[in-house]
């Protein structure tokens, strides 16, 4: 562990969203034997919080037509928090008989990318919440939001602040206690970061915040130590950066969890997971996806493993 | 231009050192003529200060062969300052007869390092500088150092602090007032940033110094934030991350300029640069090399830089 940086937390929660939000967006489905793999290795990882699947039409999103299966695999792992993405009633009723620790709702900040991704208005989503939430009392299944775009929405721009409290305050009044903030594509900054974590745990100290960047500008990691410079202390991330923006070809997305974990221990922030089995997790991310991923850590191996002399050229400087 | 975050400086001054650091390993040379179109089209973008060449033997790094003729095309420009890597006296009076601004000498912090790269211990480096610097007397050429592996070796692990300062202090005592810190196997955090920045600061108040970050681990622009949050106004960076890490095939090596500036300007921190420019000139070092750059913004765009809603599609989340 690396030194305590002052004013950040003594331990972070990553919530691992590589198995949904990573493989989605895969034209090949990934047999569910390799999925439950994926997760059987991010477990052993240390890994306890998971996006694990989304319970969404199979003829909308292929890929994740064995969420029943997946969630199965893994239901009876009570030391596992275990999340699924839920667009509607029919796939919450699925989540819910699944077994599911909470259900992810989810909106976006701005008007344009939610009629894009949804195709509804945002106040028709709020309203399919509270129907959500009906069906979801009593069950002992949690209710969790995510704001899509919250940094910025590639079709309109800036998104302002004022817009991502007003949505935040809407999913708490509907029981919502953890909700996700979504750098969906990649437009998240520092500044932006602080600004925003300010307002919303001022106006919401009820509510943890959860922080999801993507690294399509390349400053993912800076952003999560900007989060963490300000107390946060949920992140989420997928392994090896599984899941490319779905806008910009050659860009990358998600934030790499190893990398993620590794700045946060070299930040003396504790994440409760082990280094070298979060590159071996990354390793098998790339073998099931059979492409190389954006993940660092995977690529150069610890800090601290030292090469013989002999093993390697220098130029100078 | 982004907000400014408390304790950041107004501005900050990035040396670019893709002409040097980043095209140095290139196995195929690079024809003069792209060299200086590569260093114009920077220029073009607002940088003005260049580690542009080195003089070394050209057995030894064929690709800097063409070091005065580089240096020829630029050193009429006096709103520029033009750097050279120097190893010796030989490529001091080469580097003096060329032009340059100042003369930058280098050393590791760690011994092993240090023999590996220069064939030499640490001292006998020191006692070389002492050689140049005499040289340097009455030329008005100006002498900077370069510290590598200042924040950890391949060889050894970790690298301590004090040898960093001491380091640092021996090559003020030659009369040097900019010094490096190179990260030269990416194995800088930011709590190792934060911590090195305050001892040098404190101890040597005359020096300013620059944050030389390799992306190896994933954490540069991390760490440049870190660097910023200590006040610290030079970086160095290489146009669309030109030049790998020698150690680690797959890994990533120095910090894109473009991404760097990016982050900068989002935190308020000016830079004097032209966003749109560095990526054109990020592409054109693409072009150059003939294979893709690590650097992200040249491929997602500005974060502004809106699409049309009939562009893309969408995936849930």
């Amino acid at each position: 562990m690396g030194r305590r940086i002052a004013g950040f937390p003594e331990q972070a929660v990553i919530t691992e969203v590589g198995p949904r939000d990573g493989l989605q967006s895969e034209p090949v489905f990934v047999p569910t034997a390799q999925k439950i793999a994926l997760i059987q290795s991010l477990l052993d990882a240390g890994l306890r919080r998971f996006e694990i699947t989304s319970f969404v039409s199979p003829r909308a999103v292929p890929q994740m037509q064995d969420a029943a299966e997946v969630m199965a695999a893994f239901r009876q792992r009570r030391d596992a928090h275990l999340t699924a993405l839920v667009p509607n009633t029919r796939g919450a009723a699925a989540a819910i008989e699944a077994g599911v620790d909470a259900m992810v709702l989810f909106a976006s900040a701005s008007e344009s990318h939610n009629l894009k991704n949804v195709n509804r208005p945002r106040a028709e989503s709020l309203r399919g919440f509270a129907e959500i939430a009906k069906l979801a009392e009593g069950t002992g299944v949690a209710l969790q939001g995510a704001i899509a775009t919250a940094f910025g929405c590639p079709f309109e721009g800036d998104v302002a602040v004022r817009a991502v409290v007003d949505q935040a305050r809407a999913y708490r009044d509907l029981g919502m206690r953890f909700i996700t903030l979504g750098d969906t594509t990649g437009m998240a900054t520092p500044a932006l970061v602080i600004e925003w974590l300010r307002a919303l745990t001022t106006e919401l100290p009820d509510v943890d915040f959860s922080l999801h960047f993507h690294n399509t500008r390349g400053v993912g990691l800076a952003c999560a130590y900007a989060g963490l410079s300000q107390g946060a202390r949920y992140f989420e991330s997928s392994i090896g950066g599984l899941g490319g923006c779905p806008f910009v070809p050659r860009a990358t997305g998600n934030v790499p969890t190893e990398d993620l974990a590794y700045l946060f221990h070299e930040s003396g922030v504790a994440t409760g997971t082990d280094p070298d089995l979060l590159i071996r997790a990354a390793q098998l991310a790339e073998r099931i996806i059979g492409r190389e991923l954006p993940g660092q850590i995977m690529k150069a191996g610890p800090r601290l493993r030292t090469a013989p002399m002999d093993s390697v050229r220098t130029a100078n400087g």
